[in-house]
């Protein structure tokens, strides 16, 4: 099993790719390996690398590259993420996709074919170094869509499954050695309204990837130290496999984090040690990558509040009391102290007909029955007796 | 009277700054001096160097200041914008006032700030160099407001009075020596729904800038070669000084270019050779800067097709007819050919309330009063009778 963390630079954010520095990078990197993960997920800034529709910047390749490089002499592996898109309630989209040039995102043939473009050359800058073991579409490219967004771009689930084989397509030509993949905040999970669907995280891309923010309502309904806050984790990775035709598939938990907002300080190392202990049980868990490796620097403005304190390691460079937390959670996993057997889990039968994917979500019917099964029997696994209703069935192509 | 360019740098447009090469830009500073102009109007692209509301980055204002010592090694002067923002179609605004975090851009106190901020640091950088002429606060700033942006940010006109003033105070507080100056394009003078008005361009910052771009309607009504679309700057700068109180006050045409879109190609040497004789014979003009210095080059996607010629050179580094003809329109008003003492002006007097600023217009009632006369008598001084009323009042403040 895998682990590892979001790579959130400590000088700059992630506009310290305007300023790139690979001893500042080196530096963040050596005090992450301290933390004994095996791996770092990295996220260039699209405008950055594509600001034109046709210029991909060699230099701004370079600079990822570089840091795939700088990760590998430190036993790193790493995971690179394309269009980014959205990260931390920013968004970042380049000139060419936005006001007078508003166009679609998801369904326009020359953005379409410009989006694979750029994350084809990403996949062959980094793929060619064998410590690039993923390379992911773009960072819950789903908040673009759907009735949340201020400013959202149209698509269907069709347009969704198009999209998604272009840009999975392009990642796979050009690093053939890489996992291709694609991520989603848990709308696609929970959100009916979602033209990213369950599906399309189960069936597309080489491992499911899931991400679990419990500030989605889980705490605030059920408490911070609760078993459903800290099962959260756990749960998503069940939810998703439960719509694996493939068992053999893996779940990725590519962003679990411990977001003050919803959990005061003395609750996040219980709630480390508990979400961790439960994820490394699961079968089928091809990894974790905790939400983030360094804080936000108070120098810099208007993130959520929550964003300053997500970090294992804090703006001074000093690991937090989480990231010992991690990093304990690591070793203890590593050295099987809490890998018994699994057991056999319990089996949850569901029909997705009994409220959609809103019955999933907290709260929902089946989230309610799950937790209360996995209190009283341990985590069940689910069995969607409908996988193939139109809400979940796989998209024909 | 000064003589320059607007500098689009040959390799990259203004994402160069991404890629920034001192020697590049000395490469286009010599091409630029050929042509015999002073000065070189320069722009930094904003969420480059302000990415981050509390981030204004050092190496951004560092390669700004760069290009002006590059440009004073070769005799140029330079005025530099501050908020782009817009420019040729393109708009660029910082991910902290965008999407999730869309704010006020014209009303929110710490957005005022911010970007106040920003200008006294670009002002206080560049402004230590004694051959920077001029700070103004954005490129048509204006293109934000109103009905026409596809996502205006509201401002009424009193908003516009507080924010040129929190800039333009910004601005001169950290540079006194430079010439304080914010930029609107036409619809300041034309459109009655614009918020930056025409005392706005008239009564704040120390010259009076105006924009002239003949495919506003101009060309299209009257005809590439007419006398109307040749005469537009020389009007655009009569009108403005209507709107003077102080007769002494000078209108800098900081913007004009011959748009391929309207103007044939043999009609853009003509233009050019009449357009610049009929400025340099204006009263009060401050000087003439050309849009632009380089095309656009091909392998950039997107732009307006307009904006791929209007280099007085071309993407290869060779200099237009278009620049041969706007450099001998320099020397021969060097030379004093074409400077003979201006005649006294016959007087055109008007009353705003006739129509108000869509009167101004290309096709409005004074345009065509003042192309009437100045084809007969030449070009005359326009008198506003009423030049208090409340449309055109100097805000309070």
């Amino acid at each position: 099993m895998r682990f590892g963390v979001n790579y959130t630079p400590r000088v700059g954010w992630f506009h310290h790719w305007l300023d790139f520095c690979a001893s500042d990078v080196a530096r963040d990197l050596d005090a992450i390996a301290e933390l004994g993960v095996d791996h770092v997920r990295v996220f260039p800034l699209w405008p950055l690398v594509q600001p034109n529709r046709t210029l991909i910047r060699r230099t701004a390749l370079a600079d990822v590259e570089r840091v795939v490089e700088l990760a590998g002499e430190r036993g790193l592996d790493v995971a690179v993420d394309g269009l980014q898109g959205h990260l931390s309630s920013f968004d970042f989209v380049p000139s060419w996709l936005t006001s007078w040039h508003r166009r679609e995102l998801f369904r326009d043939p020359e953005v379409i074919a410009a989006t694979a473009a750029y994350l084809g050359e990403l996949a062959r800058v980094c793929g060619r170094h064998p410590n690039t073991f993923a390379v992911t579409v773009g960072n819950e490219v789903n908040q673009f869509t759907g009735g949340v967004h201020p400013e959202p771009y149209a698509a269907d689930e069709a347009d969704v499954t198009a999209w998604l084989d272009a840009m999975i397509g392009a990642i796979r030509a050009a690093a053939p050695a890489a996992l291709a993949l694609h991520a989603c905040y848990d709308a696609t999970w929970y959100d009916d309204a979602q033209p990213f669907t369950p599906s399309h995280a189960a069936e597309l891309g080489d491992v499911t990837v899931v991400h679990s923010w419990v500030f989605n309502g889980t705490a605030q309904r059920y408490g911070a130290d609760s078993f459903q806050t800290r099962a959260h984790a756990r749960y998503l990775v069940e939810l998703a496999r439960a719509f694996h035709r493939d068992p053999a598939r893996e779940v990725w938990m590519q962003e679990v984090g411990a977001p003050r907002n919803v959990l005061p300080e003395a609750s996040v190392v219980p709630f480390i040690e508990h979400t961790m202990a439960q994820l490394v049980d699961a079968p089928e868990l091809f990894g974790v990558t905790w939400w983030c490796s360094h804080d936000v620097g108070r120098e810099l403005a208007d993130f959520p509040e929550l964003e300053y304190d997500l970090g294992l390691i804090d703006a001074g460079g000093r690991i937090k009391p989480a990231g010992v937390a991690f990093a304990e959670a690591i070793a203890a996993s590593r050295s099987g102290v809490q890998q018994t057997p699994t057991a056999v889990q319990p089996e949850l039968h569901w029909s997705l007909a009994d409220g959609g994917r809103a019955a999933c979500a907290p709260g929902g019917t089946l989230f309610d029955r799950y937790m209360t099964l996995a209190q009283s029997e341990g985590h069940p696994r689910i069995v969607l007796d409908d996988a193939g209703s139109p809400q979940c069935t796989t998209p024909s192509n």
